[in-house]
């Protein structure tokens, strides 16, 4: 959306000799003396002004170019940056051609054009910004579990389990002449995680408190705003707890100070989103429209007693056990006062086998948590797990599933304790709090079906 | 090696009412009226010791079970140990039978036996030792480059680049009925990454420093101890460079202060492996036997040479241009006296099209340095890129490959900069400090040709 090199590098308050090569976007004042680009490092949203004679202009100075700057730094006589660089010596680097670069100076592209760019569009302003959001963000992630006794661990993405029972899988098999005749280089199928929550649920027969932080897919054929082949997930895994609300607690820890390390980091950034992408978009400590500083906690029962009392005419239906679609998701935050709302206790048989029963009746439901927020619905799914090894096993053998997943019996056959987990969608928590409306646009190459770029 | 669970919680020093749910380690003292427990919630290496009363005797209180225990934190009369837990009430919450249970108490079972357990060997003190060394690794180099002012990108593991140009890939599709009549999900054929480092060179063109750390992937058909399927790896690029020292700095700086951190935070974990797995090893800033605080800097040319007039019978040419092996890279750690051995300048012919070319002559070099580790062999690679628009042009023409990277070469089109990158083993790099014989040892869930356990 703006064509704008990233502009500016952070400088500091010395003022002395300066030596670097940047990025570069030129103003000519025609019948001037003094030529003005503005360059950029990467480091932030704000450009540096460096300053020189006429004498230093050169045709090869065009917007996009890489320039080697030598001057002096001073201070500068706009109020709205504290230093300049008064060139002395000014040398391009690497040339551009603006007529065949994408991007145009002193134009907004819009998202969509520049995500048709994945090798180009870290250039725009709004996507260098997206990418310090996110590395602060996972940095804020990291020291959030980090500060709380959570232990990292790395999870696999080559699995041989399938974690939900689900289809949408990706399998994996060497390419090239050298394995064609092989039937399975893992001697078993082996898949791409969904999720590293079984592997995490291991970890906690030993740690108190775990986590992981990467990537999991999901086969889907969906080109929505709201899916990906390839995604982030923070995952989380806590050892002793028989508890929804400990989980809900740590969700609510992670979100609030990840959000508050990025808006104190990245508000430039974060700013740039919330004025140009989507105006009146706010994340603030104070602000209702996002963070969970303020929350609703309900049942999914009262859920649906609120979805059935409503006026709206839903597409999907709206009886004791069904699945809750995004129509309703988004009822409900409304509902609340476009507050995050969890909905504990979901029906049992909607979860999958590890979900805890909660073994009540008539109407049968399993501990499991879902956090939903305005603009995204569903951003974290969690539950307390089976940790009963007599429940768990019947609940296996009546899916058949009682073979294939002895070992994680064994997790229960050995010093089993209670314990209880959730995931979080990385993408959809940066949708949440720069408003983006489509998830190709928080990802640095987006990968979904019929598209993988690079 | 140690069926002792993990012993010990950290307690600090206040003395007051303790509740919690921990591992056990029960040592019943017969004829003697008190029971002792060793306790452990995975945070330290050091157990935690129980005392309770007779009373307090419970046939479920075996080896492996989990309990809680209620009671006083007071000063202990052994010296070892600052604390001990006087125990009102001792509750087994997951029991755990010792017949059936893997791991025996007070034996010491070999990292072999263990690895035969994936979902259980979490529970031994050395794969909990392990794996909390793993963990304050992975913070020490995120710390490492957030300090020194690297963004970290999420490259994506699933590509449709073959970065190296070799074979070895493995390849995505999705499974299952829905998927079977169509050719490709993302209408090109699509893999899982070997490096990110082309990823990372698109991210070169707006920010000075960046880096990923994340897993990667060879399809290679070994069972060797030093390859896995599924591997972590830390990759850095760095913008504004002409220079491989830049490059060594960056390596070296990320292994000293990596190292720093994990002896400062895991002394006794990294201790239980000195100790115990690899007697003899050492790792400390003083040492000579690890970490590149003494170093040594050759040219590949000098080390042909050396190879040349040594007196060792090698199976593989030492001839110029060859590349180097197993064998040659111990010797060459070797003659410059156990230290990491940095070599630079290799054959032009040996390198892929993305280094950067010397344009010497008759022996044509590209800027490309390794570092050689003792007991490992090479631990990071990397080079400058060919940031010349004309060379990079015509040697991808050479090879055939222009039309592939087209976008690659748009990168040089629009404001390049020299820029230069490396790729650290991180499974590596941990049996380097540890001196872990075995890479399948150092990773949670090890991949490799036949084996993909949980």
């Amino acid at each position: 959306m703006w064509n704008d090199l990233p502009s500016t590098t952070r400088t500091g308050a010395s003022f002395s000799i300066f030596k670097k090569l940047l990025k570069t976007l030129l103003f000519r004042e025609p019948q001037k003396k003094n030529i003005f680009l503005h360059v950029n490092d990467g480091s932030s949203l704000q450009s540096l002004q460096v300053v020189g004679g006429a004498e230093l202009s050169d045709p090869l100075l065009t917007f996009g170019s890489a320039v080697e700057v030598t001057g002096t730094l001073r201070k500068s006589p706009h109020p709205q940056q504290p230093v300049e660089l008064g060139a002395d010596q000014i040398h391009v680097v690497g040339e551009c051609n603006s007529v065949d670069f994408p991007f145009k100076i002193k134009e907004r592209h819009s998202l969509e054009y520049i995500r048709q760019l994945p090798h180009l569009r870290c250039r725009t302003n709004v996507f260098s910004s997206l990418l310090r959001v996110r590395s602060e963000a996972t940095t804020a992630v990291h020291s959030y579990f980090k500060s709380n006794g959570f232990l990292q661990i790395h999870t696999p993405t080559i699995t041989s389990n399938d974690c939900e029972g689900a289809g949408e899988l990706f399998q994996v098999e060497p390419s090239g002449p050298d394995f064609e005749e092989e039937v399975n280089f893992f001697s078993v199928p082996a898949f791409l995680t969904v999720s590293g929550q079984l592997h995490l649920e291991v970890m906690s027969g030993s740690f108190s408190r775990v986590y992981t932080f990467g990537p999991t897919f999901r086969a889907e054929n969906s080109q929505s705003r709201r899916h990906l082949a390839e995604f982030f997930m923070v995952e989380a895994e806590i050892s002793f707890t028989q508890s929804l609300e400990d989980l809900t607690k740590v969700m609510e820890g992670m979100f609030r100070s990840t959000t508050e390390h990025v808006l104190a980091h990245c508000a430039d950034d974060v700013g740039l989103f919330h004025k140009h992408v989507t105006p009146g978009h706010r994340v603030s400590p104070e602000g209702q429209k996002c963070p969970p500083y303020s929350k609703e906690m309900i049942t999914y029962s009262e859920a649906i007693d609120i979805l059935n009392r409503s006026s709206e005419n839903f597409t999907f239906p709206t009886d004791w056990g069904c699945d809750l679609k995004t129509e309703h998701e988004k009822y409900l935050v409304k509902h609340c006062g476009d507050v995050p709302v969890f909905i504990t206790d979901y029906p049992y048989d909607l979860k999958p086998f590890y979900a805890r029963d909660n073994q009540d009746q008539p109407k049968h439901t399993a501990a499991a948590v879902d956090l939903l927020v305005p603009g995204v619905g569903e951003l974290c799914g969690g539950s307390l797990r089976e940790e009963r090894l007599s429940l768990l096993k019947a609940r296996l053998e009546d899916v058949g599933l009682e073979e294939i997943y002895s070992w994680y019996l064994d997790l229960r056959r050995f010093g089993s304790v209670p314990h209880g987990g959730f995931g979080m969608g990385f993408e959809r928590y940066l949708q949440c709090i720069l408003g983006v409306n489509n998830i190709k646009d928080v990802i640095p190459f987006p990968r979904f079906s019929h598209s993988c770029l690079l």
